[in-house]
C-alpha cells in the first residue's frame, strides 16, 4: 500500500494484530499504549520497530496513517487530547464495533487536512492483549468501511488497501447507520442471546450434559464486559429493535409448540433450515 | 459385553452409527430397515451381517440385545406391533431424545421377560442417514440411562456396557423426568433460539456480513423438521418453561441497556462468562 508508515494507538489484541500483519507486509510500524508490558512484548516480537507509553507526539509526528486500536470512549477521548499532533495528510481509522455514536465526535475533532476514515474488521477472540494477537484472524473476516460526506475517494482507498494488506476475506462499505443495524443482529444480537442463555438456568450440573449446540450457543457468553458495555449501549437502540424482533420469532414458536402446530413448527423449520443452508454455500 | 448378537431397527444416522461401532467390537449385528438402499449400503461397508425390510421376525428371535434407531412415535408403533416376537431375557434400549412421552407406552408394550431400558445417546450430525454414519460421533459424547422403576440392574448394566462399548466420553443415570426438563434446557432451547434468531431477519444481504458468532449460534438452524417436530411437541410443557425462562433472562438484559444501566449489564456478562467458563476447564 502506498502508506508505509504506521502508528498503533492501543496495543490490544487488534492493535497488535494489525501491528503484526503491518510489519509482516512491510511496513514501519510504532504503537501508543499505557501498558509498558504491551509495548515491550510488541517490540520483543518484533512487530513494532519503536513503541510508547509516554508521549505519542514524535511517532504521530513520523506517522502516514495511524490506526486507533481503542474502546469508543477512549478513543473520542483520545482524539480530542492528541489529533492536534497529527500531520495535515495523516490518514486515521479506528477499529470500533460501532459508528454512529463515534465516527461525529471523532471527524469533528481532527485538524484541518487530517483524514478519518471509519472501519471496523469484523474478527476478534474471546481473550485480549497483544500477547494473543495474530494476523491470521483477519484471513476468514470481514472488512467493513464506513465512509460519510466528510470522506474522500483518498481517505477510502486507504481503508481498503489497509484490509487487502491485512488478508480480510471481504471488504464491504456501508453507511454508519447500515452498519449499526446490521451488527446489532449478526453481532450484538448473538451476544445479548449467549448471555441470557447461560444466565437463565443456574444449575451447575447441567455442566456434564452439555453437547456441542449448547457449546456453540455460548462459546460468546465469555465477553469482556467493559468492551461489551460500550458496545450495548452506544448501539442500544438498533439492539432494543433488534431483540425485540428475535422476541416476537421466538414467541411466534413459543405459541406454535403449545397450540401443537405440528405443520406450524415444521414451517419455521424449514424457512430456518432454508436460510441457513445459504451459509453454507 | 455380554450380549454379542444385537438387532439394529431403524437404520438411521444413529442406528447405522451402533451397527458400525458394535461390528467394530466384534459384536453381530443385523438390521431392520423400510429402506432397501441403507440395508445394502451397511452390509456393503460390512457394518452389518444381515438386513431385511420386510420380515423382522427371524432377526429379532435371534437378537440378545435389540436397539430401536426409530424417531418416537414410529417407535411406540412399532413396538406394538413387533414386540410380541423377541424371546424372553432380550435387552431392548432406544435413542430416543424424549423420554417421559416414550417410555411408559414402550414399557407397557413389551411382552413378559422383555426389559426395555431406555437411553439417550447425545451425539448426531446436521445430516441423517446411514451414510453419514460413523461412531466417532460418540466419542465426545454423552450417554444418558433413564431407568423407571420396571428396569433391573441387569437392564441398567447392559445400558452401560453398551455406552462404554461404543466410546462415549461420559455415562450419566437421571430420572425420565429429570432427563427431559435437562434436554429442554441444553438441547430444545438451543435450538428454538438457532431457528427464531434465523427467522428473526430475513433481509439476505446480512449473509456477506456474518462472523463466527453469527454461524456458531445458527449452525443447529438447519434442522430436520420431522424429527424436531415430534421432540418439541413430545416435550411441550418442559421445553415451554425453559423458553419462558430464557425470555425472562433476555428482557433483563433489554431493560437494563434501555436504563443505560452499565453496572447492571457489567454483572450480566460477568455472570455469563464466569458460568461458560466452568465448561472449558
Amino acid at each position: 500500500m502506498e502508506q508505509r508508515n504506521f502508528c498503533i494507538v492501543g496495543l490490544g489484541l487488534l492493535g497488535g494484530s494489525y501491528a503484526r500483519g503491518l510489519t509482516e507486509a512491510g511496513c514501519r510500524v510504532t504503537a501508543v499504549d499505557v501498558r509498558g508490558e504491551a509495548i515491550r512484548f510488541a517490540l520483543d516480537k518484533g512487530w513494532i520497530a519503536q513503541g510508547t507509553t509516554e508521549d505519542a507526539r514524535p511517532l504521530l509526528e513520523q506517522a502516514e496513517a495511524v490506526v486507533l486500536g481503542l474502546y469508543p470512549h477512549a478513543l473520542i477521548d483520545w482524539v480530542r487530547a492528541n489529533a492536534r499532533f497529527l500531520r495535515p495528510g495523516t490518514l486515521v481509522t479506528d477499529v470500533c464495533g460501532v459508528k454512529q455514536a463515534v465516527v461525529g465526535p471523532v471527524q469533528d475533532a481532527m485538524p484541518e487536512g487530517v483524514e478519518f476514515i471509519a472501519s471496523h474488521p469484523m474478527a476478534g477472540k474471546e481473550v485480549s492483549g497483544v500477547e494473543y494477537a495474530d494476523s491470521a484472524i483477519f484471513r476468514p473476516a470481514n472488512f467493513i468501511i464506513t465512509p460519510t460526506e466528510r470522506n474522500t475517494p483518498r481517505g477510502i482507498a486507504f481503508a481498503r488497501q489497509l484490509a487487502e494488506t491485512l488478508g480480510f476475506a471481504h471488504i464491504a462499505q456501508l453507511s454508519c447507520a447500515e452498519h449499526d443495524r446490521m451488527i446489532g443482529y449478526v453481532s450484538q444480537l448473538t451476544h445479548a442471546i449467549a448471555v441470557s442463555l447461560m444466565n437463565a438456568n443456574g444449575d451447575p450440573r447441567l455442566c456434564e450434559f452439555t453437547g456441542d449446540s449448547f457449546r456453540d450457543l455460548t462459546r460468546i457468553a465469555r465477553i469482556n464486559e467493559h468492551l461489551w458495555s460500550e458496545l450495548f449501549l452506544l448501539n442500544r437502540d438498533a439492539l432494543c429493535a433488534e431483540i425485540e424482533q428475535f422476541e416476537a420469532s421466538l414467541t411466534d414458536l413459543k405459541e406454535k409448540l403449545q397450540a401443537g402446530d405440528e405443520e406450524g413448527l415444521k414451517d419455521l423449520f424449514r424457512r430456518s433450515t432454508a436460510r441457513r443452508a445459504m451459509f453454507d454455500r
